[in-house]
């Protein structure tokens, strides 16, 4: 299924496995990239009744990937972290070069090690936790902080559709539907703007509004409690609940966006104030996500040309493989 | 002069050449570093006259150079673009691994070739155009578009002070100081963020507003027509012309602010809007170049320690090799 006049002599060979959201981002992203082509989305499900975003994308069952073995140049893993991934990561890795957005953080250690253990043995390469936090957020915070040594970090996410806290809500007793948008608070960004270096409480950085659709009869006030009072997820929050009807939710919250702000107040010479901020706003975080994870595919799949196995991370990757531009037309027109 | 308690055993040796602003910034950035250790400034000057930010700083003739080829790890090249650099980057880049903001634009390509050449011969490695412009927002023009191939680039810059253009006002007959501020015009940054993706002339995203002092007698109607009607400089924007004391310039226009913005508006899968942008608020400009240039000094001195020789600029360095921290720890905490 080689594009038409892509220009590209040898296109990136993509299988997407996972058909979930980011998959989906996935699948458009790479018809945005004409050095790429989809070659299949391996899925769990019967594949004859996955309705694919581009019509003439091809839908294979994930017991076929084996047989894909030298027609794909590089995995994009698209399954999630709670279960898919640890699991996925190190086995996928040791058939294909691969791409995730792993993002349990604290697990990253543990799982960088077994994927790496697992690409090195099979020659391949595997760029994990790639996406925009983790991913482009990490890389900003790392640049940040080495050219401000002195100086304080902040990361704000919002305003923006959270999925594990719309999950949580879901899970409450008597709500139909639920979503949950966090919210920067403008206050204490403005604060870290002018370079006050605050300490920040999550309360004091973030706020949490939910909409939720109740069953009939459900008890309104017991979810509101139920929902303020969650530990990790609410607990640590202002949070506002507001029921709306089904309808509302259809029409106003059916879609996922989400963002944020990478910041650093820092410090130089004479007490110079220096700020650094970078801001997302993103109509669709699943299709974003999905098109970062496609421009570090083509870094997966530069990096194993050049014989750079194992796992890496979006700190280990020069920005020059992300590019589908050459490293000499890089630096006529953007550097 | 290694710092005491570093907690580093093999601190990077800095060589400083050039102490003009840039090189006072880098002074003070390597002090922020407890891996590295300035190890000398080199002057063209006499030594003995210059006085040094910090008074401990260790000031040697530029002629002293060559006897310092062991002892220096990185030598961070702080001349202009404009007459220094073409000359110096070559040179010593066949002597030292070194860092530089050549900013040049149209003369990159050839400048790198130079570099290139002399640094591979030599089996050093220099990075070049480092700095933020070309430096970090060239970084996030690559990763922007890299990430959102369907999408528009925008970046302005200000509002600060440009030396350019300053130093092009300080020419004109009558003018005894003139300082020049860029201001990135807020109507059209608002469009790009909203998605409108607008084609813009120079004139609609800067002004240009120059404070001038006047000689005692000086023709201030031609003087204000000659800074509006200069062609490249500022012909194409609308130019504001301000005449000031001498005793205002010093209390107002002694500092160095500058920064600006790299946008992206893009498209993803059916229609959904995307916007990324980076924003820097400079309080100080030189030093927080000074500060990315000792970031990219400790890059060179690593790949050079790897192998990995010749001429490279932004575009080729992970992004782990500015990081005082390990990989493992950038992992752990950063990711």
């Amino acid at each position: 299924m080689a594009k038409v006049n892509s220009g590209f002599d040898k296109q990136i060979k993509v299988g997407l496995i996972g058909y979930g959201n980011v998959g989906k981002g996935v699948e458009l992203a790479v018809e945005q990239n004409p050095d790429m082509v989809l070659e299949g989305i391996f899925t769990r499900r019967d594949p004859t009744i996955v309705t694919t975003r581009n019509p003439t994308s091809n839908v294979m069952h994930v017991s076929e990937l084996e047989k894909q073995l030298d027609r794909i140049d590089v995995a994009v893993l698209c399954g999630g972290s709670a279960t898919d991934l640890s699991e996925q990561g190190p086995k996928f890795a040791s058939m294909f070069n691969t791409v995730d957005s792993f993002d349990t953080h604290a697990k990253i250690p543990e799982y960088f090690d077994s994927v790496d253990k697992a690409a090195r043995k099979a020659g391949k390469t595997s760029i994990i936790s790639t996406g925009w936090d983790p991913g482009l957020f990490s890389l900003l915070r790392v640049i940040e902080e080495s050219t401000l040594p002195r100086g304080k970090s902040y990361t704000f996410w919002g305003p923006g559709v959270s999925q594990g806290h719309s999950n949580a809500i879901r899970r409450i007793k008597g709500v139909k539907y639920g979503i949950q948008y966090t919210i920067p608070i403008e206050d204490a960004l403005e604060k870290v703007r002018l370079g006050e270096n605050p300490d920040l409480t999550k309360r004091q950085m973030h706020q949490r509004v939910c909409y939720v659709v109740p069953e009939n009869g459900a008890d309104l006030k017991k979810i509101k409690q139920e929902i303020a009072t969650m530990p990790n997820y609410f607990e640590p929050y202002d949070t506002e609940v507001n029921f709306i009807s089904e309808k509302e939710m259809i029409e106003k919250h059916s879609e996922m966006p989400h963002g944020g702000f990478v910041l650093r107040s820092g410090v130089t010479g004479d007490n110079h104030k220096q700020l650094m901020e970078l801001k997302l706003e993103l109509y669709s975080n699943p299709e974003f996500t999905g098109s970062v994870m496609v421009a570090y595919a083509r870094a997966a799949f530069r990096l194993n040309q050049e014989g750079q196995i194992g796992a890496k991370t979006v700190f280990d990757i020069p920005p020059v493989y992300l590019s589908i531009r050459s490293p000499e037309e890089l630096r006529r027109k953007l550097l």
